[in-house]
């Protein structure tokens, strides 16, 4: 089977093209099958893209007919992770919609060129939830997103579900936590510094926290995240029924309880090259997002959750030690 | 001030455009002003257009600029009452894409280069509600749309918000009900019907109906829906909130009340000008959509419904006497 990973050289990504050239196979609609070809599309090449035979890089825009035709040519699966991140998203109107609301439409469309309708896991986000939102967000919860990139991923849910409905794919969207821990450098995302106050203490190096201690995240590490897309794929598709899109299980934690897991695995000197510094921008969007869910229907569908914070620090300690 | 109406050639936008005239003024940001021009934008020239110096009717295409910018040019306020309707936009995936999403887009991004932020009236629908649905619908359920119409109707929805939010414009969306009893030929939306077996009758021709007269819809009276949609302009900004789309209060008729109105006003041999003929494809769709509302948040901004179908079946009998 041909899989493509949008945004397959970013981060999660890269990290998604490992677990499916180690696994080899995937279920699709109730039968394992082999992979024969991911092919990896982005408009930046990977710094440290794969050499593998069934690997292959496709750089360029989702807006670019060409590029996509080339890529999606004779697809099984796509797995749809590109996206322009929260905080650019919110600076740059046009941009955002281009690449997360047009991106995904080329991509459908491209899909319902096919003869047969692909697998498609796009991952979502828990920006679809803003404004004044319960202390527990449940499943019966309206997304209300306080940020373009909310709307826009709620949009993007919108249409793989009723192209679901259409037949063009078989969707399922899945409501990303904030990813914990990103290795590499600050983004535009608001919820960056999540991962840098863990991420540059641990490398020695000095980070900012933009929001205070008692705020309160709902996260993922990045392991889970891809435990999770892949189940994504595997479920059946009838578990889903006529709502596509699903908020995952994750962890609630405090920014105090990230330091004191930081504490616990790189030392108090590691906590103390955490500064606080408020930013009112990343702040107005962060308090915005949802800290806490009640995930029955994952649950239901077979998504999991990390254990501990700790734990997630730990294992990136681990993993990227110096 | 000056006012766009797109869709102006429609039934509903004409309506709209005489009222306008009759009134003379409309209250925004809390003070009332008098209108200056109405432009009516639309694909199709209006059979029986307003002759008035106030009213201008600009043809085309929402996503050509040209057209878009002369019609545009110095806005205040917009009611954006075109689209593909539900039938069309079923059978059409792209068309309904095109017009229904996109026109909103391009509508709104022209908004965004006005020198203030106009006020901005969108004409949503019941259709975004669909799935299993409680017996009420509340201001609590999550839209899940059942159709491309639908979806691209809440699309629509969620980009007056974001384009709210973000200050391009001061947005309001108004769910309305299935209007009953539009006047004029059968269109291709999948409630025509529910004109057609009153219309038609008065008329002197037969009717088809595609759903059993146990079949029930949440209505309102043209009338009724061009006063909200006045209305809805008016409200003050803040009593929306953050939350800047509202289901309208409504009627739940079946389709053996609307039989019954009609005996009443157009007698017995009116009602046997009705003949039941099953149509799956239009059933499938008026199936999903809700009949029942409780429409707090509308009635609690001051949104108002008709009193009763058979007052709406007359008023249509009296204002269309042969």
């Amino acid at each position: 089977m041909k899989v493509v990973v949008t945004g397959g050289s970013g981060f999660l990504g890269q990290r998604l093209i490992r677990a499916l050239v180690e696994r080899g196979t995937l279920q699709r609609n109730g039968e394992a099958r082999a992979i024969t070809l991911i092919t990896a599309v982005d408009t930046m090449r990977a710094a440290d893209g794969l050499s593998e035979a069934r690997v292959r890089y496709v750089q360029g825009d989702l807006a670019d007919t060409v590029v996509l035709a080339e890529a999606m040519s004779g697809v099984d699966s796509v797995f749809h992770l590109a996206a322009v991140v929260s905080g650019a998203a919110e600076a740059d109107y046009d941009l955002g919609m281009r690449v997360n609301v047009d991106g995904t439409r080329a991509l459908l469309d491209a899909c319902r060129a096919q003869p047969a309708p692909p697998t498609f896991v796009f991952a979502s986000s828990v920006a679809v939830f803003g404004g004044d939102l319960p202390e527990v967000v449940l499943d019966q919860t309206i997304p209300a997103p306080q940020s373009s990139y909310g709307v826009q991923k709620l949009i993007g849910e919108l249409l793989v579900g009723d192209c679901t409905r259409r037949g063009y794919v078989d969707g399922r969207a899945v409501r990303l936590p904030t990813i914990v821990v990103r290795p590499g450098k600050p983004n535009a995302a608001a919820s960056s510094f999540a991962s840098g106050i863990v991420r540059e203490p641990l490398a020695e190096e000095e980070a900012l926290c933009p929001v205070g201690p008692e705020t309160r995240l709902w996260v993922m590490s990045p392991a889970q995240a891809v435990r999770n897309l892949t189940h994504a794929h595997e479920t059946p598709s009838a578990a889903w029924g006529r709502q596509r899109a699903v908020s995952l299980p994750g962890l609630t934690v405090s920014v105090r309880e990230m330091l004191d897991a930081l504490r616990q695995v790189g030392g108090e000197a590691a906590v103390r090259r955490v500064r606080f510094q408020p930013d009112e921008r990343i702040a107005k969007i962060v308090y915005g997002w949802p800290a806490r869910f009640d995930a029955m229907r994952a649950q239901a569908l077979g998504f999991t959750a990390d254990t501990d914070i700790e734990s997630i620090v730990r294992v990136y300690a681990e993993e990227h030690a110096r």
